[in-house]
């Protein structure tokens, strides 16, 4: 099978080395490469999310031609579907779904909690009804890290408990002391060759527990990243940033940061200017689905009747392969008539559209223009001034 | 836009030249070229549909990869949606679909009989109600040429009355006059530029019908090629073939012959060996979303259990985007979890499975081989012996 992997130097940096290229003097945000085993992942970097080991309605030839070079994976849907006797016998997710850029798998935690129907909470996981056919199944720090070790992820996120917001401090106390244990419990695991692991810090909307989790966290050997979790379950606006901001200062600078599940472009470039490097959101290919497209000057309805006969592309000067050929007007009536095409077109266009703003993003840091750039993505989609 | 035409000498022959370059002694096959204003076809051709103005799941780039030259386009459905306001201010199919090769457009005819509530018949066609929405429209000759001058289809097809089998001889006559007269009344309606146009044959399972109509369309001016019809509406398998034969004897030599929605290798190898040029059939892509693959050593279900962890491609030794990445485990895989991916590249392969079968029986007339060609598809894809 063809293998397309991204340059690499046989002098490439070992899995888990950080380079910060640059730093805009103005904010925390920061420019840099973090070496996986399948190569260099630029940051600030969006990740298209594959939970079932695909790219929603995306091939992957399509992902390279746009130079995307990290993909999530689902930990908790790959392991109810294909399984991880399947995935064992295929050589892992890599090999299986022909991808040979860097893969992340989170670490199915979010999903036991937020998917299925609790049964009993152990100190060394949690008992479930699986969400497809109502099995019973356990999952916890040490399978959690043993499907990451199957799939053979680059790089694997601990085992924590996100609660839902709003919640109260005494549940999120008790959440980030799981959090902690487990974080514990999945540094004694054995990896992948090469994997790196991030662990998640939770806390919720509470200061404290957000530094008392980064601090316990820091001191476990052998994670290479760390993740703000939990400002992505419920939220509104106004509290994700203050969630960014009180979980980045307990982290080091050195170390990539990784914000889970938000993605819109306003919260990232101000995330980014907080210092969070790395982005994953379905919402891409998710409004593909229901007919938006993400443009430079914002988003769009393609469904309106406005696009009924327009001959312009989806956005104008994009150089996506869809904007090259098609009106709005055709990809309107793709949608009206429910063809899979339309779907594809607006996929591709929106994962192409996330990857070309981040790597704008990343090109002002590098260049010292960052603040203008950070202007210029809250006036297309920031919320309104108040 | 970008363009993307298959080869046009300036000197390329006029549209509805049709070019007999090699036939089999054997038998009845001939191997062609069909000039259109979007050019050549090579014949025997399957033509690939495109219901709503997209073939299902694919990008027009990957049916020109294929080298697909001629595509289907469908009259009723693409004036229920997008209408003919919106195809006019396109500029047609062709422009609106990004489609710059070959469109051949049924004639709405079928459709009207077997989707619709019939209303009325009357002398100058049908009165119906619209299976979108319910709204009274009505379709005749007249409308029929005007949807496909306005499609500005490369083929055309004539209204007609497509009765479904079984049927009495009595209704299959009156069926028959219905779509002489329809043919009449459709060529004197104007065309769209360097548009060709076929009349569709009728008559069941009669043979006498069969020859009077046959005889009745040849006499009317302005049809470059003839269809036959009512061959593929609920026959069993031995009605089909002695339905090619009757219609076939009363064809012309030296014009195309297009038997409509007869797909299964078998049966269009042995419609070849009759005589027939050209083919269309929703079976791949339709089979495509029920995991079914078409090989060369037959069919296949890429979700039996069997596949679970089968590292061969698709098909071995296809060269098919999809047969040149991915395991069979991983389609399986795709199509138990009902993701996009997985009926794209079936698609994919079996579109260019049947392009390439198409492709291997013309070079197998055109070098003196097609009796052995048609043996092997008898042994993979025929009946039984009996």
């Amino acid at each position: 099978m063809t293998d397309s992997q991204p340059p690499r130097t046989p002098s490439a940096p070992p899995p888990g080395t950080f380079e910060i290229l640059a730093a805009d003097p103005s904010s925390s945000a920061r420019a840099g490469r973090l070496w996986t085993a399948h190569g260099p992942i630029d940051t600030p970097v969006f990740m298209p999310v594959g939970t079932q080991g695909t790219v929603k309605a995306l091939a992957p030839w399509e992902l390279e031609e746009m130079d995307c070079r990290v993909i999530l994976g689902n930990t908790y849907h790959l392991n109810l579907r294909p399984g991880m006797e399947v995935m064992e016998e295929m050589g892992g997710l890599h090999a299986f779904s022909d991808w040979h850029r860097a893969i992340l798998t989170d670490s199915g935690g979010y999903q036991v909690f937020s998917l299925t129907d609790l049964r009993e909470m152990t100190p060394d996981g949690v008992w479930f009804r699986s969400h497809l056919d109502g099995s019973r199944l356990f999952m916890g720090p040490r399978e959690s890290m043993r499907i990451q070790r199957i799939l053979a992820s680059d790089i694997a996120m601990a085992f924590d408990e996100c609660p839902p917001c709003p919640c109260t401090e005494e549940y999120a106390a008790q959440a980030v002391q799981r959090t902690i244990d487990w974080a514990a419990a999945c540094s004694r695991e054995p990896r992948a060759p090469g994997q790196l692991r991030f662990a998640i810090v939770q806390g919720g909307v509470y200061p404290a527990l957000r530094a008392r989790c980064a601090e316990a966290l820091l001191a476990l050997p052998g994670y290479e990243g760390y993740a703000i979790g939990g400002v992505s379950v419920g939220e509104p606006d106004a509290l994700i940033l203050p969630g960014v901001e009180m979980t980045v200062a307990h982290l080091p600078p050195d170390r990539p940061r990784y914000l889970m599940g938000v993605g819109q472009f306003h919260q990232m470039a101000e995330s980014v200017a907080r210092g969070v490097d790395m982005f994953d959101c379905v919402m891409p290919t998710r409004l593909a689905r229901h007919g938006m497209a993400f443009t430079r000057a914002g988003r769009i309805n393609l469904k309106n009747a406005a696009n009924r006969t327009a001959s312009a592309p989806v956005e104008e000067g994009c150089t996506c392969p869809a904007c090259r050929r098609f009106s709005r007007a055709y990809v309107r009536h793709l949608l009206m008539a429910r063809e899979i095409l339309g779907i594809r077109i607006l996929a591709l266009h929106n994962i192409h559209r996330y990857l070309e703003t981040m790597r704008e993003m990343r090109q002002s840091i590098l260049d010292g223009t960052f603040p203008a750039f950070r202007a210029r993505i809250a006036a297309a989609y920031g919320p309104p001034a108040s």
